[in-house]
């Protein structure tokens, strides 16, 4: 077992306690009882009737925020208010995406719209993001600090998915179109909960500039992985059926990079996909070793890899706590790796 | 011609002069060009593919915003931005409800979701809204004292909506829950316009308060009048069919206070909405004649002038600047009388 599968565990467990008080509390300050209740659906903390369940994600988004605060002033408190704020983001654009890409479980759950309708489920989404500006307002000047990065990175995360829209509608698309578009839908918030807290806690430019670029590197490590497990994860480990990616015809980046430059298997696979998605196993098979056999999977891999240590490299000599740089190494490191 | 049908529509188009070239920039600022090209066609500048359009609407909540900084100070300079921030929080519920309601035309044009996909759609709100933050956080320190009427007002247009939508589904609702859902679909916004200029300059509590009385009462005087207009409208001033609530099974204020308070009328018109909307045309007829019977009309026609007369008696006594004062009063008065 590496350092950063027990560091990181630890990290995200110990802010997880810290953030969730403050996080409750920004949930609880919505004043329709509706929106509170698909708010704490799609956080884990109640089912569909309100009782109390557990069901939450792994939080990195707010674990990013506080130990961005704490590399720079060495306390987590500066960093709790900007973790609210993207995690409920975050999860603004999940009851969204939802919605839009017909996804009906997340987590092992139904998806929020699937349990309330639509209608709710968007509106839900509307209370969170709205609420996130909230939260930032009232924490004064620390947060006014760190509510541009938030808009900011809300209108790429925003972009984004409009042009995973638009994507899936084109014949063709560049490896390039699908890292940019990637970039948007995962970086750009990630980026942002990496230095927000930074920000909020009045870390100079340099040191903003360095975690933000951290965050963007690690985004895009983070979705390569993910497109790798698309492919050929293992269903056991990402709840998905096997060759999810490939099932959907799904264009991600490691499909798009066999497509692009896989020699004979990626023409192969061309030929495949023009038929549309693989409808039978026989076809989804085939269309996994094609794409294994174009290069793709350890291409991403390596890339991935670089992306990870790019990340990693812009912690150093920047003057950071020395063990928050090392927790947020950990944390990188760990969600970067978790189902390889 | 009564003053207000002159005095207003002058109102109306000066402030649409001042507020425009800032509307503008506000929306080239979107870095994503499909969420420019939406947010354009929403507002009625430009058609689907770009093309410049001039199917705007009447602006109403901007001519508040401004003309409420104007009543403070005497000029309108710091209710730009407000006015912005309203217009675009106006235009991202309108994107997003359309899609709730499967509403396929608005200003006799196709409504987003038709034109460019429920996806997108829902996305052009999101950059709306967003937008409308950052237009009021560029502004600075007058744009920061408004953000938390702005946010307080969104959030309660949120939950009338989503109380819209889960009225819809009950057998039976009080006319105090669909005033209350009203207000905040209608009033709530209006009230947050009609202040938030106010508050950007600096204005005292007394006045903001006054102010947002003014525009809450402006609000459900409104949405009475359009519940009178959607059972007995002239379909030629409405641009919707006649009896469209009546047809559409709405229950609307009047179609409730009909059902509720109606006396015999009420109950004929409950035994015949029991079996669903009314599908013949003999029965919209009978139905609208039922609401007509039942008093529901002039309970509307009554308790809205009231709300409008409420609503000016707000203007008078507090040293706001007589002009702006009257214009606001004017475009109450016009607002609410636009089709009665």
């Amino acid at each position: 077992m590496t350092r950063s599968a027990i560091q990181a565990p630890e990290a995200l467990s110990r802010i997880k306690g810290l953030v969730d008080p403050a996080m409750r509390a920004a949930v609880a300050a919505l004043s329709d009882e509706t929106m509170r209740l698909i708010a704490g659906y799609q956080l884990g903390w109640n089912d569909k009737d309100g009782r109390a369940s557990d069901a939450g994600g792994k939080a990195i988004r707010p674990a990013l925020a506080v130990l961005s605060a704490e590399a720079v002033t060495g306390v987590p408190d500066g960093g709790i208010a900007p973790a609210v704020a993207v995690e409920l983001v975050h999860n603004f654009s999940l009851l969204h995406d939802d919605v839009m890409d017909r996804d009906v479980e997340r987590r092992h759950r139904p998806t929020g719209w699937v349990v309330f309708g639509e209608g709710q489920a968007i509106l839900a989404g509307n209370a969170m993001l709205t609420r996130a500006v909230e939260v930032l307002m009232e924490t004064g000047e620390s947060g006014l600090r760190s509510l541009p990065c938030l808009l900011a990175a809300t209108q790429v995360l925003i972009s984004g998915q409009s042009r995973d829209l638009s994507l899936e509608g084109r014949e063709t698309v560049t490896l390039d179109e699908v890292i940019d578009m990637e970039g948007g839908k995962t970086a750009a918030l990630l980026a942002c909960s990496s230095s927000i807290g930074a920000l909020a806690a009045g870390g100079d430019g340099a040191v903003v500039k360095a975690l933000e670029t951290f965050g963007w590197e690690l985004g895009i490590a983070f979705q390569l992985v993910d497109d790798v497990l698309g492919v050929i994860g293992d269903p056991a480990k990402t709840g998905k059926s096997s060759s999810s990616d490939v099932r959907a015809g799904k264009r991600s980046s490691v499909v798009v990079a066999a497509l692009s430059n896989g020699g004979t298997a990626g023409e192969q696979l061309a030929e495949l996909l023009a038929k549309g998605a693989p409808s039978v196993e026989e076809d989804v098979t085939l269309a996994t070793k094609l794409v294994v056999d174009s290069g793709a999977i350890e291409w991403a891999n390596t890339e991935a890899d670089a992306r990870l240590q790019k990340a990693v490299d812009q912690l150093g000599s920047l003057g950071l706590q020395e063990s928050s740089a090392a927790d947020l190494a950990a944390v990188a490191t760990y969600v970067v790796n978790r189902d390889r």
